[in-house]
C-alpha cells in the first residue's frame, strides 16, 4: 500500500491514464479482476453482440501479415464518412495517430488546452516539441473561448482540443469550433480535434467538422474505436484530413502497427449502426440518472456532460484518499489530480450499467463520508 | 498486371516487404487466398496446437486496456532468458522495437550492412537520420568482416546487423559478432542485432550474445514471436539490452501498442519449448531437401543458409518476371531486386511444408524454364 507516498511512480496513474487495472492491481494489492472499472471510459453495453464470434472466425488471420495500409478499412470507412480514402489513416489506436502528427509534420510547438488528455503533451514532449498550456477555469465549465486562443495561437504549429473534452465531458458549440478551425488557417496552425468520445453523442453526424474538411486543410479528426465499441485491448483508432497531410502522417508509420484482428473487427464493427444508437441513447439516460442522485450530495460540483463520463468535484476531501477507498469496496476510480488545471478534489468516473452505477454511487457516497 | 512498369508503386514489394498477399492480389488481380505466400518467412508448422483455443479463451480481454508496460509478458521472458524485466521492451512486432530505438538513443548516423532487412533503413530515415550503407558481396556470401566495419564504423552512431541476415539466410561466426560487438563498444557506437530468425537455429542460445551482455553496454538485441510462431497478424516483438537503453527506448513508445491478445499469446507461446524444437528439425530437414532439388538446377546458385528461407540467384533471368509466371502458377516468391547490392536475378523462397515445397520447385523450375 504505497499510494499514500507522493512518488508519482505509486499513483496508479503512474502512466499518465485510467483504465490501468494493472497497476492498480499492484498498488492496492488486489487482482485485476477485484476491481470494477470506472476509471477507463468504455461503453458499458460493448462489445457489439457478434464480435466474439466474428474474432474467432478470423483467429486463422492471425498467421498473415496485416494489409500495411489498411486498404480494405479505410474503404469502408471512407463510404461511410463520404470522404476518399486517401484521406484516411488508421491507427494502432487514436494514440499512434496522434504520435504520428506531432512525428511527421515538422511542428516544434504543441498547443494544449488544459485540462485535457495527456496524450497531447506526453506525444509532442516524445517528438521534441515544446508545449504550451492554456489552463481553462472550472468558471468556464473548462471549454476555451476564441478570444482564449489568442493570441495563445501566435506562439504554436499545432493546437489539440478534445471534442467532447476529457476528463470534463463537454464540448465547445460547433460555431465555436469551426471559428476556431478557421483561426488556425489563418495562421497556419495545423489544428488536432480529438472525436474519440463524439460516437455516444447522438448528433455527433451534426457536431463534427467532417463537412467542412475540404475548405480546412490543416484540420486533422482523430477518432477512436475502442471507447464505442469496448475494444481498448485490440488497439483500432483513426485519422481524417487533408489527402496530402494524410500522406505525411503515413511515411512516419512503423508497418503493421495495426494488427490483423483489429483491421478486421474495424471492418465488421462499422456495420453495427443499431448498437451505436442504442448505446447512445442507453449512455445518455444512465449519465443522467447518475447526474440526479449526484445532485443531491452536498459539496459536491458536478460537470456537466454529453458523453460517458463524469467529472466531479468533491470540495474538502482527497481524490487520492477517496480512490484508496473506493478500491478497498471493489472500485477503482479515477483520481484527476495529475491533471493540470485541476486539483486532488476531482474525481472521474465513467458510466457503465444502471444496477453496477447504482451500487457504485452508493458505495461512493458512504466513502465521500467516511473521507471528510 | 502493372508488374511491368518500371513504377516503384506498381511493384508488390512497393511497401519495403514480402509477404504483402493485399498487394500481389491487386498487382496480379487475384484473391489473397489463391497465392501460397512463398515470400513471407514464417514457420510452416505453426502457430502452435491450442493457441487458437487459449485466444479463444482470452477473447473477451479485449474489453480492457492491455497492460501498458507488458509487465507479465516481460516477467516470464525475464525468467526464461535469464535478464532482468528491466533489460527488456516488449514491442509492436520487432518492426516497433527498431524504429524506437532509432527514434529514442540521439543518433545521428545509422550503418547498415547491405543487403539487409529493409526496415532498419526505413526507420532511421523515418527518425531523420543518415544512413551510411557497407554493401557486402555475393562472393563472401553477403557476410560482414570485422574490416568491412573499418573505417565504416567511424561514420555512425548505431549498427545494425541481421543474425542471421534477411534475405541472405545466414550468419557471420559467433566469434566474429563478438569482436565486431567490442568494436562498438569502443567506438561509442550502438550495435542493433535482429536476432528475430535466430529462434530457428537448433543452438539459437549458444549463438546469441545474450550471456555477453553485461559486458556490452551499447548491444539491443531484436527479437520477434510472429515468425517462429507464425503469429505475423498479431505483432509481437522484444529487444535486450541494458535497463538504461531499455528505459530511453520505452519512453518514446506510444502507450498500449502492443495489443492485449498480443500479451497474452506471447506468455502462453513463451511455454512451448517442444514446438519450437520440433520445428528447428522439421525446418533444416525440409531447408536441406529443398537445397538438394535446387543444387541439380543449371545455372541456379544457392545462397547457405540456416533459416527458414533460401535466397536464389538464377542466372540470365528476371526475377520480377518470374515472380508473374510464379504468381500465375499459384505462387507469391520474393523478389529481391529492391535490395542494394542486389539485382533482378535473385529471389527468395520461405521453407513451407514438404509436399508444398515439391509443388513449389517442381512449377519453379518450369517458370525458369519459362523465362529464360
Amino acid at each position: 500500500m504505497n499510494n499514500k507516498t507522493d512518488n508519482p511512480m505509486q499513483w496508479i496513474e503512474r502512466y499518465g491514464h485510467g483504465g490501468d487495472v494493472w497497476t492498480a492491481a499492484e498498488v492496492f494489492g488486489t487482482n485485476t479482476s477485484d476491481l470494477l472499472d470506472y476509471s477507463a471510459n468504455i461503453n458499458p453495453l460493448g462489445p457489439p453482440p457478434g464480435l466474439y464470434d466474428h474474432l474467432r472466425q478470423q483467429l486463422s488471420e492471425i498467421v498473415r501479415y496485416p494489409d500495411p495500409t489498411c486498404r480494405r478499412l479505410r474503404a469502408r470507412l471512407a463510404d461511410k464518412l463520404g470522404v476518399r480514402s486517401e484521406q484516411i489513416l488508421v491507427g494502432n489506436g487514436a494514440a499512434e495517430c496522434i504520435q504520428l502528427a506531432v512525428d511527421s509534420l515538422g511542428v516544434k510547438r504543441v498547443g494544449v488546452i488544459q485540462p485535457c488528455f495527456s496524450e497531447y503533451e506526453s506525444a509532442a514532449r516524445k517528438a521534441g516539441c515544446h508545449v504550451f498550456s492554456h489552463i481553462t477555469s472550472p468558471d468556464q465549465l473548462f471549454l476555451p473561448t476564441v478570444s482564449d486562443l489568442l493570441p495563445f495561437i501566435e506562439q504554436i504549429d499545432l493546437l489539440f482540443l478534445g471534442y467532447p473534452n476529457n476528463p470534463s465531458g463537454n464540448l465547445v458549440e460547433r460555431d465555436v469550433l469551426l471559428e476556431m478551425a478557421q483561426l488556425c488557417e489563418q495562421k497556419d496552425v495545423y489544428f488536432g480535434v480529438d472525436e474519440a468520445f463524439l460516437d455516444f453523442l447522438p448528433d455527433a453526424h451534426k457536431r463534427s467538422l467532417l463537412p467542412q474538411l475540404q475548405r480546412l486543410p490543416h484540420l486533422m479528426l482523430f477518432r477512436s474505436m475502442t471507447k464505442i465499441f469496448a475494444i481498448p485491448g485490440l488497439r483500432l483508432g483513426y485519422v481524417i484530413a487533408d489527402a496530402g497531410l494524410i500522406d505525411q502522417l503515413h511515411s512516419r508509420q512503423t508497418p503493421w502497427s495495426v494488427n490483423g484482428l483489429a483491421q478486421s473487427a474495424g471492418e465488421w464493427l462499422l456495420e453495427q449502426e443499431a448498437f451505436v444508437s442504442e448505446s447512445q441513447r442507453y449512455v445518455q439516460q444512465e449519465r443522467e440518472r447518475m447526474a440526479a442522485t449526484i445532485a443531491a450530495w452536498p459539496g459536491v460540483f458536478l460537470f456537466p456532460s454529453e458523453v460517458n463520463y463524469l467529472l466531479l468535484y468533491i470540495k474538502g476531501i482527497s481524490g487520492r484518499r477517496l480512490q484508496q477507498r473506493m478500491a478497498e469496496k471493489g472500485y477503482l476510480i479515477r483520481n484527476c489530480g495529475m491533471y493540470p488545471g485541476l486539483d486532488d478534489g476531482y474525481i472521474r468516473l465513467a458510466v457503465k450499467q444502471t444496477d453496477q452505477n447504482q451500487r457504485m454511487l452508493a458505495n461512493l457516497q458512504a466513502a465521500i463520508a467516511e473521507c471528510r
